[in-house]
């Protein structure tokens, strides 16, 4: 395998502000890990997946920044992202008698990420917590933004914390074993950044998509690093999500729909969004903010990394229901993120009958 | 009933600064609530002991503020302070469809705030919260310093957040109907401030004792105004509790003890404070560092109070085995707050003999 450089990109957050380390074989090295605090305990908190691939590897390599480093599988899936399941993490602290010094270190994708925040966030008022994401998505999605959260029955991410990581680390290698499927999805959210605000690492990306998907270390960690300053540029300036962060939903408001319309868990979260922004696409071109041969080049780029394109027949009445649920907190006309100009992102409404044309024109032929 | 005069403390926290507004007649006045901001929804948080005595007094006074104020009264007592009840709180929110800009108030004792504060930090990551708290201890303890937390089977108050209210209202009136045992405990959470921080305060107290027990309200603003105003200082130097903050357990190793060797709800809270200290004062005492007579002085005022002053007979082992377990976090030699001098607190060890020696000479004659 080629050396990849290391990279390193400071979230700025005042005294909350911590390093995203990107590069490849950082998991077995103990001076990865050499920023952060020492204590008598550590617990790595993973999934039943992740923990024979890394588990004792991350384990070992802690072994000196802390006395005793315990390890906690979770069961894996996004339907243990709950009260349940996270309450084995505060029972596993609580039986080995976890001080407020002990770091927790979420190993794994997203979930485990959300739910190893939220409990660090909350054991004792909030012990420091490491993040090592180990799936496309949550190194470009979760690295930045310290936003935690469990599920509740009656809504997703609904009970959480906003809590900041002491250092991020992600490796590369961890990608190498993923499912293509869901590598794709992850891309879905690398592609996402460049029209709501790069138009360059588009062009980028156009160019090494292939690369990227023969899963070339060098080329993920450069799309990786650009993901997270992107975001942490945004959320730099709205940490509690209060405005200017509402871009970073570019394709959600639809892939919502599509998600909760044929159940969750039949397309990945990454797929849903990626053919939610050729949707808002159509809609942004439909608004007159941008031309159709700028549509085309987004959804060719989507298509190219493998994902779907064409919305699923759910019929535009029940897309509207739906996002209507997800806007519930917006008073009257549904809000979209839009496109303003190419690489550029704003917050617009737009009148049903353009949202229904759209919605009509994605759907897949029958 | 005299005119009491409202009373205004500031807790300077940054961004995280809020008022707290003590008096009377204040739940059923509107303008008591017009600094909280105007939102579509509400939720008054409190038990089913308080909810008959204030629950439909402050939801009328809150519809200036919110279109619709639900209520929901929990179940009343330390042992619903778990995950379970805090539960009750999140269906109500999501049931309602209550979004992120939804205050929440917490009317009641130290129970229904500790939950209520931490449901308001983590439903949708953070809605406003407003405090009403009902019982002398809430008003001078809760009101300051943003602990919310819920209790684990393994341990009390294990998982919660550091989370600041908008706003905290003491109406004095509320203490009125509060039985003498409850009233006496939370008056050793009062006494408490004089030995560690204002010795002034202390001679007001033993003038007053009398007044405060057949429930002046001007005097009780008074006490609770003093109490918040020291606390706030402590806390305004030491906010996540990192050193300083520790004097205000002044009493609470030895009290925890005894709380814990009885089986909790034996003694109340306050109680076994009120004794701890007493058993503090001897150590403190035995330490050299304060006289005889401080000590008779301060058991004077907590047996004036109508407090115990005599310990339960555990024994010394028992005691010592106890109060490990409460500072486990702590490696080595048990740490106790001391005054220092009269009007001063720090931490410091102490050799078990005289720990032993304290507990023996503390404890009630069989």
């Amino acid at each position: 395998m080629p050396a990849t450089a290391t990279h390193r990109v400071p979230i700025e957050l005042g005294e909350r502000s911590y390093p995203i380390v990107i590069g490849t074989s950082l998991i077995d090295e103990p001076k990865t890990w050499s920023a952060v605090p020492a204590s008598a305990q550590a617990l790595i908190v993973t999934n039943t997946t992740v923990a024979p691939l890394y588990g004792q590897r991350l384990q070992r390599a802690l072994a000196q920044r802390h006395r005793t480093v315990h390890v906690l599988a979770l069961p894996d899936g996004e339907q243990y992202k709950d009260w349940q399941t996270l309450n084995l993490i505060f029972d596993a602290l609580l039986k080995q008698a976890c001080d407020r010094k002990t770091v927790l270190y979420a190993l794994g994708g997203g979930v485990v990420g959300d739910m190893t925040g939220f409990a660090a966030a909350s054991y004792m008022r909030g012990v420091p917590f490491v993040q090592v994401p180990t799936t496309l998505l949550a190194q470009v999605d979760s690295s930045v933004g310290g936003k935690t959260a469990i599920n509740h029955p009656l809504g997703k991410n609904m009970i959480g914390a906003f809590y900041q990581p002491q250092l991020v680390v992600c490796d590369i290698e961890t990608l190498c074993t993923l499912p293509q499927r869901e590598f794709s999805a992850g891309l879905a959210e690398v592609i996402k950044y460049g029209p709501i605000a790069d138009m360059e690492f588009l062009g980028w990306l156009e160019a090494n998509i292939g690369g990227l998907l023969a899963r070339d270390t060098s080329l993920i960690a450069h799309a990786v690093k650009r993901s997270c300053e992107i975001k942490a540029a945004v959320v730099g300036q709205d940490e509690r999500e209060a405005g200017l962060r509402a871009i970073l939903n570019f394709g959600h408001t639809f892939g919502h729909a599509i998600e909760a319309g044929l159940g969750y868990g039949q397309w990945l979260h990454g797929e849903a969004v990626g053919c939610g922004m050729v949707m808002a696409m159509h809609l942004s071109n439909g608004l007159g903010l941008v031309d159709r041969a700028f549509v085309e080049r987004l959804t060719a780029l989507l298509r190219a990394a493998g994902l779907p394109v064409a919305a699923p027949r759910l019929g535009p009445d029940r897309y509207l229901e739906l996002m209507s649920v997800d806007k519930k907190a917006e008073a009257g006309e549904l809000k979209f993120v839009v496109i303003d100009r190419p690489g550029s992102a704003a917050l617009r409404g737009a009148p049903d009958a353009l949202v229904r044309e759209v919605i009509g024109r994605c759907s897949a032929e029958g």
